[in-house]
């Protein structure tokens, strides 16, 4: 029997379109955030408190049959005790593995995944030697808790060392080669406790200061997304995962490299909920209560544009044909995600016509 | 500016839909009901009461930018008072005319609609009087309050007036002659304040003891679906409707008959969800809350199929490519329609064989 009482730690947009997703499904959806009014407390019941706080988990284990997430960055010693009481999914090990950029790439390494030369810094001396061995453009990053772009400094010349050090100059970073990419790109797969396993087509992302600004599916390059189906398939074995995981990759001279995986549905995988058989969020409700996992093929060309700050008009947006429009129920404010909206043609021709036109009316207005 | 608080009489699965649909929008519904546990109720707020209280009513007109209904049969004398204080969408005069199937039909003659030969039946000597003149087999039916085959006796001989009478005989009635149909189709469109309208293709719909058992979509005939689509139209103007409107027929001799409308979202258009770029349930909200209407262009072939009584195993249909789960979070009980299934298939030849498996499969357990 398949299971039907799921807790979410964190409602924000990710965790209000996992409950929406699971109300068709018969899937009830409890969550906890600090934040009543937040996206996934408006659509779902939320208990309200810090996400890390032992009692508030206790209790949103003992009220789920199984417990997941909308944030993946809760500490492995607040997880643990939950495992005693509910079921875990994904598993510790890989929220552990993706906390850690260093972990992250030691995971990569292991099994056989291109990532990009790297080296862990912890004092000004690390990052001279580091950019001496590694060599410059690089980027220094935080370990844990970067997202969006956030916790990042790029270095491109020699001086750039010590600006870097004085920005984020601390214990606990990572120096990266710079990948000179042509493309960056994502896979997106579910793996059910059977250890069966779906892929979504490859996506191609667009990033403007490091945040996601649109994507276009599906990226049609077999060989690459071959490749990338192996590392994903790779990475499910190797945790026992169990749940949506995502890949992001550079494209570097033809080649992927492996940029961070994300345990969880991802902001690229936006579009499957219009162009895509079974979306990424009914999927990953599917594999972690032990349904069978759905169709990942796609009905058409899709793309997916973030609404940054504040919602654009909706009354001209959704007067475009074939657009989707999705309002995440949050304030407004600069540079967050409030929203997307997502593009759904027969021909990628179209798609990308629909596109560049929606892309010029929300940068404008 | 478009609208954002939709107030929506009765919480049944319609109105459920209707709520989930709204969610992405920045849509937000509240509902009226008497059962807070009700469909809609576990997805939305709820005020909780008699759904013709008019301290109720008024409450929740107060609350809302525009009224519709999951539930089109409150009394008009109920909804007059409320068009004061808000927008009632779609317009009382299309719930009172879908309201009294006298009405109705006149509503049809008036629009050369073909509708059955029929007559109002209040006496015994009325039911004898018209089977003599409009013929026998015929359809003894209540003018109001009728659904799913409820409130129908069907006359196939003499002796049968005596029956229909003894069973039904009160005043209030309505006698049809009995339609040798080829096949069921209903249309479903929408229409804005603007005046613009969408149309659905047809859908072929099959029921049996009264109760909707399954839709399939589109019913490809080019034909028959202009015509469709011209009487809708003709009604649209006639009533200045508002919303989503949905006609069915009897195909008799290759025509067209209409047996009845309703001035909602329907279940032959639940296929929409998943088959149409806009679904009924959007296109409803779109057009009552003034937003640009939807593409009512299809992606595939589907199949919708009623779940009656009680949810079958969600495992095994899941494990059905392309297949869609719908629960509305109903109690089981004898004949109740708890929820349904959609499948979506690239071709009709696969849908049908699809179709013919799921159906095999829900009727056996």
């Amino acid at each position: 029997m398949s299971l039907n009482r799921v807790g979410i730690v964190g409602a924000g947009q990710l965790g209000r379109m996992l409950a929406l997703a699971g109300y068709p499904l018969g899937v009830r959806c409890l969550f906890l955030d600090r934040n009543a009014q937040s996206p996934g407390g408006q659509v779902a019941p939320i208990l309200s408190g810090e996400l890390q706080d032992p009692a508030l988990l206790a209790q949103l284990a003992s009220q789920s049959e199984v417990l997941t997430f909308d944030w993946e960055n809760i500490a492995g010693h607040a997880l643990e005790p939950l495992e005693a009481m509910t079921l875990v999914r994904p598993p510790r090990s890989a929220l552990e593995a993706s906390q850690d950029r260093l972990q992250e790439k030691a995971l990569f390494t292991a099994l056989k995944i291109p990532v990009a030369a790297h080296c862990a810094i912890d004092t000004q001396q690390d990052l001279i030697a580091a950019a001496r061995r590694i060599g410059l453009p690089g980027v220094l990053k935080t370990r844990r808790l970067g997202y969006d772009g956030k916790g990042q400094f790029t270095l491109k010349h020699h001086a750039d060392i010590q600006l870097a050090w004085d920005a984020m100059g601390a214990g606990g970073l990572i120096y990266e080669k710079f990948q000179d990419f042509s493309r960056e790109v994502s896979i997106i797969g579910a793996r059910s406790a059977s250890g069966r396993s779906v892929f979504y087509p490859l996506t191609a992302n667009v990033h403007r200061g490091g945040v996601l600004r649109y994507s276009t599916a599906p990226f049609a390059n077999a060989r690459l997304e071959r490749t990338a189906r192996t590392y994903l398939q790779r990475i499910f074995k190797a945790l026992n995962y169990i749940g949506v995981l995502t890949l992001e990759f550079f494209v570097v001279n033809g080649r992927l490299v492996v940029n961070e995986m994300a345990p969880r549905v991802h902001n690229s995988g936006h579009w499957t909920i219009e162009g895509s058989v079974t979306s990424q969020f009914e999927n990953h409700l599917r594999a972690i209560c032990d349904m069978p996992l759905g169709s990942t093929r796609t009905i058409g060309h899709t793309a997916m544009i973030n609404f940054l700050g504040a919602m654009p008009d909706r009354d001209t947006l959704l007067s475009l044909e074939g657009l989707a429009y999705h309002d995440y129920g949050k304030e407004p404010r600069p540079g967050r995600k409030v929203g997307h909206c997502t593009i759904l043609k027969k021909a990628a021709k179209d798609r990308n016509l629909a596109l560049a036109n929606a892309l010029r009316f929300i940068e404008w207005t």
